[in-house]
């Protein structure tokens, strides 16, 4: 949750000056004129987004499907709009007239456009937060209810554009709508008819996923539902179909390789309990997608001075990046409806005791078995192959190719006790986490879920070369559309 | 969720002349001689705990279970901290010296001891929160870090029946350490084993209870897990065994009895199909327990003018009767695992539609069964009998006892689209409701869980016949120890 300070303190400013923009719906002038020099996307939209993506999706920024989806969409929405004003870029969903010259690369313009389709897009996946759209759209002096759309000026673009993502998306599978034939009739319900092979209470088949049972309020339990199996059915921008990447079979997820599924799930209990504060501290990073690709993403944007136009291109690939690896991932992860480490373990030792470390202070070098739980939460989809890692990875690839170097110098600063799963104790003294290279960067996301002991170790590879394929292929979707040699 | 908002306004003089209280460990003399004549239970301890129950235990105070058990073991240590001021009353876990007749009956000391008694309780039932209950403390001017134990002082009585309280409950099988052999090794994990005989995903027996799955945050589902089912264990107050109570076999509930069990479910269907704006706010009223319960047992000590003894004596018999009748219900619940409306529904008519009534203003008529769903949320755990239904004829019932009549004149004013379910639409207009006599209250809080479509209707009957039978156990257990005869 590390964005949610940052993003307060580097744009408090931002915020002190549109304070007084939001009470009135007219066009402030003062803040109107910004818009000819900031990058409205990541200094409006952004901070404004962010916490009603912790409130109201993901408190941990960790349920990746939903939030890659919006993010996805979104910069999609900000790629489209500022097109027309490239030389030589057309959009995904809307092929809008070029700009004449003049118009051609003006921030004023850009930014103009960029909101106006932030606000669509947002309102349609979002809509419960309408007023929050409205306040941002106030924040840059602008009025939420000019509705006209056109190919000529930078509000009717924006709008076109953003209408436009939200047309092609809100029916792209992901059952936003909870529009489907099959599913529950509510939003983003299933539309597969998952249902797990294991309980919550028994282990039918201990190669296969079991959901978890936590606590989610003081004293009630409830059990997990695969969050959007759906994911693997939704459209992906840069491929045609998931099934282009399929990881290779786990095999020691399978029972009957007994041998194998017994050492990586020791492998596991092992290195949880080894955990060290600083492996704590990745492990909390790399879970929270909102922090690790976001904000990494955004940061290097920052530090290499890129311009409006060139930031909001690199924002569409990074994001969309993830989201078709998502897409991919969800389609192994339904395929091969792999165990989880804590079902691995309960079904191997039962209540048996296994090495364990305790919270800090607590002394605690064992468990039972069958209370044994990993340092991260554990997530409620099947083991198999890491989302995570192949997310870092896709992530990591697609930056180093459009910055053309694996440089990175992402540092972080974390004081004492700042840890979310251990607040107040954890890390013992003020320490920073450093990532010098997009490699180390992706090495220590992937190893993170493992150390943390949400993962297996082949998992990691598999999401990891997944990531890479993928990444080839929305590096090249990008391009194209850059070049506007896309049809 | 009413009550916080009348509490807040009830209390607010006291909270703002407590204000400075807060910041300092001292005792406030000022604040500290109000304890001569206030009474300390509901106008420091409630205002304090009700808004830390809703927040972290039950956001609609509908969770029974938990809910109850803090009330009653709170009201248990208000009665025996004051026991030894009263001319014969004993204390339930702890028999504390009877104290000299200058003390007897003193607001003074019986507030005292009521605050260190509910601080000893509140820290110990809820620690997460232990800042609040210091601040509580302090509100009263009193110093939360006097620890001694005697049978002589307010402070000393105060804590050692708090402290009794602690320790002969937290152990009393509702598994609150988390310390049971078989569950999670976590907070109130079920000590039972059990497990349902459906799934979220298919009815196996159409006559069992099946969990629910529904959307606990954007996009994201998860399926009930019976809550504490280890409630049924649980120790009672006033009686042996929860078997004591058995409810009549629900013959309608089973799938053998084919045309009862289809008419019982299409009662449900055209109950909820024809439900009113009043019956709405009474199904959200008699839903949340804080405010049907507690709130208006509070209203009525308040408006009969009750002494701050009498007044305690209500609530311990008042909410420890709920508790006591949760227990068995619990058992019966357990024993029978009977099939939710919407369950029935779904099996009957699977894809067919069905009559029903959508949101205001959307015109809806129909619904695909498979998609029907109650006006309230359905809670986790099995249907037969109503335990709501059972709590307000049980808390009607001792009040009728308590106060000799069946007179209540309680009325809640409910201002236009001040629905939590239908929140800005419902009602319409402003209106109140109003229960004249506590037989009125008892009916509508049980046919409420009709109309709401969560309950058929044999449990409406089954729920209240149990709760009238535990009242007459509860009110001679805490008569008995008013009167001193407990042994």
């Amino acid at each position: 949750m590390f964005k949610k300070n940052r993003l307060a303190l580097a744009f408090s400013m931002v915020f002190a000056i549109a304070g007084n923009a939001v009470a009135s719906e007219s066009i402030d002038n003062k803040k109107n004129s910004e818009l000819d020099h900031i990058h409205a996307y990541s200094e409006i939209v952004i901070p404004q987004l962010v916490p009603v993506l912790y409130e109201s999706v993901s408190p941990t920024g960790g349920d990746a499907p939903l939030l890659l989806r919006i993010t996805a969409l979104l910069t999609n929405a900000w790629f489209d709009a500022i097109a027309p004003y490239h030389e030589t870029a057309v959009g995904v969903y809307s092929k809008i007239r070029r700009q004449p010259a003049k118009k051609r690369n003006s921030y004023r313009h850009m930014n103009i456009a960029t909101m106006y389709a932030s606000y669509q897009v947002l309102s349609n996946l979002l809509p419960e937060h309408e007023d929050k759209w409205r306040e941002m759209m106030q924040k840059a002096g602008l009025n939420p209810d000019k509705k006209q759309i056109n190919q000529s000026t930078a509000i009717g673009i924006g709008n076109l554009a953003g209408l436009a993502v939200v047309q092609a998306r809100q029916n792209d599978g992901m059952n936003q709508l909870g529009n489907d034939d099959v599913g529950a009739g509510t939003a983003y319900a299933d539309s597969t008819r998952y249902s797990p092979v294991n309980t919550a209470y028994e282990i039918e088949n201990p190669s296969r996923w079991q959901p978890n049972m936590s606590e989610h309020r003081y004293g009630q339990y409830s059990i997990q539902q695969f969050v959007t199996p759906q994911l693997k059915d939704t459209k992906p921008y840069s491929y045609s179909h998931p099934s282009e990447f399929v990881a290779p079979y786990p095999e020691a997820s399978q029972i009957e390789n007994y041998v194998r599924y017994k050492a990586q799930a020791d492998e596991v209990i092992q290195a949880r309990a080894a955990i060290t504060e600083e492996q704590k501290l990745k492990a909390e990073l790399f879970n929270d997608k909102l922090t690790s690709l976001a904000q990494s993403g955004l940061d290097t944007t920052i530090q290499r001075g890129l311009g409006l136009a060139e930031s909001i291109q690199y924002e569409f690939l990074s994001n969309m990046t993830t989201f078709d690896t998502a897409i991919t991932i969800w389609d192994n992860k339904y395929r091969f409806d792999a165990v989880r480490p804590f079902s691995a373990i309960r079904h191997l030792y039962g209540e048996n005791e296994v090495d364990y470390k305790g919270k800090p202070g607590e002394n605690m070098h064992s468990v039972r078995a069958d209370r044994w739980m990993s340092y991260l939460p554990v997530a409620d989809h099947p083991e198999y192959p890491s989302a995570s890692a192949s997310f870092c990875a896709a992530h990591a690839k697609v930056s180093r190719q459009f910055f053309g170097t694996d440089e990175l110098n992402w540092k972080l600063d974390y004081s004492k006790g700042s840890s979310t799963l251990e607040s107040g104790v954890t890390p013992t003294q003020d320490i920073s986490l450093e990532f010098a290279t997009w490699t180390d960067f992706e090495m220590d996301c992937g190893n993170s879920r493992f150390w943390s002991g949400v993962h297996f170790k082949p998992s990691i590879g598999a999401g990891r070369q997944i990531g890479k394929d993928v990444a080839d292929r929305t590096y090249a979707f990008v391009m194209s559309h850059i070049r506007g040699e896309a049809k």
